[in-house]
């Protein structure tokens, strides 16, 4: 197994190498979850705390059912109501959470950067699980591994990424993973929601949506943040569709064997056509939900391998 | 085994040998909870997820004990807080469970049938914990229980069961279930709590408690759910109790060795005195709640084996 | 093993051989916690609730931690948001949770003596986990086990509790657990924030913190609780600072190898100065909190053993 990370901060820091190795590990838990024993080891006796300074149900509970199906202890921290709101604390509950010896750290935070800042803190693996406009990797990875079972291969696709695209951690540590394999991505949206310095990063810009999707082999939609938007272009939800939002119409100027994606949760006739998202023919948006938990779980798994190995001794034979 | 639903939606799919097959293996539980290891692997290496749409601390905790103590991995969903507003949305949230390969839904619901609705959307089983003015089978059952250890039988009782008809679907169940089971059944209260309709299903209708309650051998307290009365009638609470509430006078009428019920969480002094709802040779208040655990294990081991079977292996012997 | 109680309600009712014997176990559990698979089965099988009508993330997380680690059944009861206010209902929500039999049930509650009131109405083992003004047993004992860590010993040491002695069980339950241990023990600060009757506790009373701090061998700081304060002296934070809050200064009055602890969360630059409370070389703050997770497993541990020796079986033979 090359997976050589003690932590997963974000995508940047993965050779493709690496990728690889942990959507194939996926790929092993995607078929056990399929069973109806759908447990491992493979954190047996470990520590989990998924530490969400930010609300977020469906991406919380993907980490949870990871990793008590890996047979870890499992705590979850409600911190986004607690009392932490100053950046000073989130160091002082860090130090705290990591005096409890959890082995592994879920963490989201809404500030760039602070997930880093927290693993510099602790003696335990840390996973982002999204920080800011910054990385959310198990996205990334997640929207991989539906690539490449939709696709068969990861390479020399034509990927359209569209809408608000500066506001998105998950638009961001998508182009990082998918420019990394050699494809060719396109970034659709309006020239507001673009972010700065996107022209050197060696992606193709569209304004018009029609022209963009042309020859598109994979499509994905963003979830228009309205509450990220801090000022600025606010498009009428209208609008935004009209121009923006994904239909069979639009679609059809795609490749004829186009996929359709959403890192949920969606918009319905915002970003995406209603109809359209539920069309198993095209939408994959179930698949990506689905191989969120695999992925998840390749993750907490290789972490924990490594935290063992640098530890110095295995987990079942030790004294 | 004789019971084989697919999903736990309400009563009314039941036939009484399924029923009675529930309720003997819900004593086995029963037998298993008063012990200290109090753990069977049932559902070991299955996945439930507990889904509130309506927040109810103790049928949520029954439902999550059981579920821990058959060794499921459990996870609770507080959908309630979360952003699901739109009757759409309930599809989009069943829809990314689903997806997240749960093998037990427990589900409960503010509208009526929305539970019904989304056991159609998703490939687990699925159990209704509560929708609306519906059903709340988990609730009859537990309360079949209770009646059979206290009176020795479960047929042929005269069972009274008084107060805010209209709007409990726990009354509901219940007539549904002791009237399967040939039981007299008489409903008690004023004719505004009333549902439409009741005077076509075979029970005896009482405004006056004092008559309704003569020579009952069950006497079944509901909640008045000021909650769900949406205009109409509200009585003042010391009228109520003078009217409807059940105290020792007033079950004097009924039979010497009558057992009284409540499904919690009891407002004292508006439909049943204190001191005689803490009465414990008359109330089995707290016995309905131990039944409880016990019959939702029933219920979560019965869907799991019939959810094996229709997936065409063990659990065990899974490849 | 000399452990005895069948609840851990306070340190009153603790014979000094109680605390040396559960202080021992949770070197054991200390021990185990530093390693990667940090598990026991002592209470494989058995149920523990964690009820807490007082929000509190870091207490419950640690014993939340504590139960997952021995094997338990863990469910937390979100109680301090659900519908309990008044008194009479904490004995239903008991009566309620005990129903559904648990072995050991942790209780948090915001009134002096309810945690000893539930414990009489229950079948199981209680911890108290903070009640009101009056005790916090397992906040002592982690505090008596990183004292003995630090300084190998628990006996004839100066310890000087700093701060707001009168609204704090923290500083009441240490104060009867180092009485018991026959140390020497200050209290410092303004006669306002001193509970009533302290003078006769054999304990030595110093408003200025300078001279209460000298040759101190442990300095325990406490958090400032203003939302305990009803009404009388609130100083302003600047001005408590001054006085009584720790900085390096004050702390080279104290014997040259003083610990400094606090029971956390800290206010920064109020009661203690930050870079101080970083300071490895002087304070244990993050060792209180390991500590609490492996206090919590031996109390957890000790409370099972005897509850099964009062069922008159074994938890593994039981037929």
């Amino acid at each position: 197994m090359s997976f050589r990370a003690r932590h997963l901060l974000g995508i940047d820091h993965l050779k493709p190498d690496e990728i690889v190795s942990l959507l194939d590990l996926a790929e092993e838990y995607a078929a056990l979850n399929r069973r109806t024993v759908k447990h491992s080891d493979a954190l047996a006796g470990m520590t989990q705390i998924n530490m969400f300074f930010e609300n977020s149900t469906r991406t919380q509970a993907s980490f949870e059912l990871a990793g008590k199906r890996l047979g870890a202890d499992v705590m979850n921290m409600a911190v986004a109501q607690s009392s932490v709101k100053k950046g000073e604390t989130l160091i002082d509950t860090a130090l705290t959470l990591n005096a409890m010896q959890p082995d592994l750290l879920v963490v989201r935070h809404p500030h760039s950067g602070a997930v880093n800042l927290l693993a510099e803190k602790v003696n335990c693996a840390v996973i982002n699980a999204g920080d800011g406009r910054h990385e959310h990797p198990t996205q990334a990875l997640l929207d991989a591994l539906t690539i490449r079972r939709a696709k068969g291969r990861l390479q020399r696709l034509t990927i359209a990424i569209c809408g608000d695209i500066a506001h998105s951690r998950v638009a961001r540590s998508n182009l990082i993973l998918l420019g990394k394999m050699e494809n060719r991505i396109r970034l659709i949206g309006p020239a507001t929601l673009m972010p700065a310095g996107v022209a050197d990063m060696g992606v193709e810009l569209y304004e018009d949506m029609r022209e963009g999707l042309r020859g598109a082999d994979v499509v994905m939609m963003l979830r228009l943040q309205k509450e990220r938007m801090d000022g600025g272009f606010i498009p009428s939800e209208r609008e935004y569709f009209h121009r923006f939002g994904l239909d069979a119409e639009k679609l059809a100027l795609a490749a004829p064997d186009a996929i359709v994606m959403h890192p949920g949760p969606m918009n319905r006739g915002v970003e995406i056509d209603g109809t359209l998202a539920d069309d198993i023919n095209r939408s994959v948006i179930q698949d990506q939900v689905e191989m969120g938990v695999a992925v998840r779980m390749a993750a907490l798994d290789l972490l924990a391998r490594n935290l063992r190995a640098s530890r110095g001794r295995t987990a079942v034979g030790e004294p």
